[in-house]
């Protein structure tokens, strides 16, 4: 990065990106008798006759609570909730700016899960949904899981299902412009955090199901004695037994690659093993698993998170939509059908002509994405 | 309240009144890239090498967390979270205009003092300070007690200090006014609860020492066995034992009277027994304990709450600059003397030749009030 984009980046966070505004000035006595006391206890009185009325006549409806406890920011890891402040400024602006929603950042000062769903569960009546934004795993897959429990209120863990959301709409229009058939695709995902173990899930209950886990340490096999419970639950979903082995051994003959791990995890030899066409999504951010810059006589698709390259797979494409269409819906609890459904409507907001090799996914400023993922949902 | 007048109130409140806005447009891909991944990602860095730079790179150094239980919202008690909202966004409201603090209206859905001191401490590293609102006593004395040791940034509970702040204010006016001696004084404080036992506080500290506190029972005394543990600590702080006894015993001959009660709770006969020209601050809201119009032949000094009588004493005209003095100047915790100092300020923001009966606090669109009292605070 350029010192001049530097010094503008730093210059553009001064002070911080968000301000709680009001929505109209307030400068007579009189406007201030009707935003505050005394008027303000009609609207008081009408909400404690009806609950419901809160959505009317509040900021409560379109709402959402923003939650990190700062362990996995961005690529960097755990850097602690207020270090991660400005990531979390950064997603209100765009829920704002995109789809018209207040996500307050909130920082967590605890990493402990029971700490983390109390807090959040006694903070609930303010929000009309719940969005986890940077927690590792596997601590973020049981807050989701406790906090749907008790929650009324939908719960969103962006890592997980925002990425996967995103992550299929791209691979959606990659099969389309290959003309390749899903219950054929042989997939590798490396990397079994929060976004690798939600990406399968989803994957898989879409159809594509020959699906092999990489992490760190290789292929993730029931036959190892290191899983967590959430790499074994996973394994058990997929449901085909994996044999030991290197990322390597996994990508001999796989015709897609998704990469939520760490720069340069994949070279060109790996990738010439894949068969004919292959898909490469290399996501670790901001060094991506393989540049695209590195392959020579590429005869497939590649996706990276960056915005200097085609195909950015960036998560703002999808979750200021999908969490507008969820509440707008009124679903209570989101489940793995309306992540299809949200991610056919992303994939389909680029026609079929428009489609190439190097626009499979739509820009985050394209202005349809927003209101045909809240159709996708409509009931 | 006219027809007109409540339909303007409900139609401004719709939807909201507040809105977490970002504080520019971002429109291209290169913004985009500045505010969010990757160039966010060196403001994270920052941020993580040195914790005070989150001060100048984010909201946090001028944001509030502002939470309730709604167990005491305006005058109407006990309403719960959601139905206290619309006062929250209220306050919001008045922090950005007339301080530039952004603060968050919360709601919290437990009125268990252990998980609100909890939820809030755990939330604490996304604030610079806490303001506790409508939260009823005896539960808001030991929430403030306990946050006050667990955090390292101040709290403020508006209902206890931001009534005496403002109401201290207005009697160093009416005492300036009628040219009367601090020390004489003789006082009556009608409510018992978080505003009336911190104002009790704040004026025995100032030097208005002759107190004596009453309650829907009538004269708080130590022989009384239905005393909680706050009652108890402000009388032994108070430091004079009273004998039982109605209001109106405690008023006879009383300087001063100081409602945070109810409606109606004082009439014309009560007063005639109090020493000449009475100082009478009837702050129940909307109803006052006594109104002006009630009163035939007085040669005091009447306040209340209400901005269709001179002399409204307002807590909007204090705790935006307080809490912006407090913030400014790095207090960590609030003490009675920085109360005293600010009232000062209040008070000397009219200067003696505008003060009158009738002008002892100025109006909260008053433009200086905001830097005086931050200016008194200041290092």
């Amino acid at each position: 990065m350029s010192n001049s984009f530097l010094d503008k980046v730093f210059d553009l966070h001064r002070g911080g990106k968000i301000i709680l505004a009001s929505k109209y000035p307030v400068r007579t006595n009189e406007e201030l008798a009707m935003v505050y006391t005394p008027g303000v206890a009609q609207v008081v009185k009408a909400i404690q006759q009806d609950k419901q009325k809160a959505k009317d006549y509040t900021i409560i409806g379109h709402t959402v609570g923003m939650f990190t406890d700062g362990t996995a920011i961005l690529g960097l890891g755990n850097v602690g909730p207020v270090a991660g402040m400005p990531v979390m400024e950064g997603k209100a602006m765009i829920y704002q700016e995109f789809a018209g929603l207040n996500a307050y950042p909130l920082l967590l000062g605890t990493t402990d899960v029971d700490a983390i769903v109390e807090t959040i569960k006694n903070l609930a009546p303010s929000f009309s949904l719940i969005h986890l934004e940077d927690i590792a795993a596997p601590n973020c897959f049981a807050i989701l899981e406790r906090l749907e429990q008790l929650l009324d209120i939908p719960v969103f863990h962006d890592d997980q299902y925002g990425t996967a959301l995103i992550v299929l709409a791209g691979l959606m229009n990659s099969l389309k412009v290959l003309k390749k058939e899903v219950a054929d695709m042989n997939i590798v995902i490396n990397g079994a955090g929060a976004a690798g173990i939600a990406i399968a899930k989803v994957l898989n209950e879409y159809g594509l199901t020959n699906i092999t886990l990489c992490d760190s340490k290789g292929i993730v096999s029931l036959t190892r004695s290191d899983l967590n419970i959430y790499k074994k639950e996973i394994l058990n979903l997929i449901g085909i037994e994996r044999p030991l082995g290197t990322l390597s051994d996994a990508l001999d003959q796989a015709d897609i690659f998704i990469g939520v791990s760490v720069g340069g995890a994949l070279n060109p030899t790996m990738i010439q093993n894949m068969n004919n066409q292959p898909i490469i999504f290399a996501l670790a951010n901001p060094v991506p698993e393989i540049l695209p810059t590195e392959l020579k006589d590429f005869d497939g698709i590649i996706a990276t998170g960056r915005s200097d390259f085609p195909n950015q797979i960036n998560n703002a494409v999808g979750y200021p939509g999908f969490v507008k269409a969820v509440l707008s819906s009124g679903i209570k609890k989101i489940g793995i059908h309306h992540i299809i459904k949200a991610a056919t409507a992303i994939a389909e907001t680029i026609t079929e002509q428009e489609l190439t090799r190097d626009y499979i996914i739509p820009n985050v400023f394209n202005a349809n994405v927003v209101p045909n993922i809240v159709k996708s949902l409509a009931k």
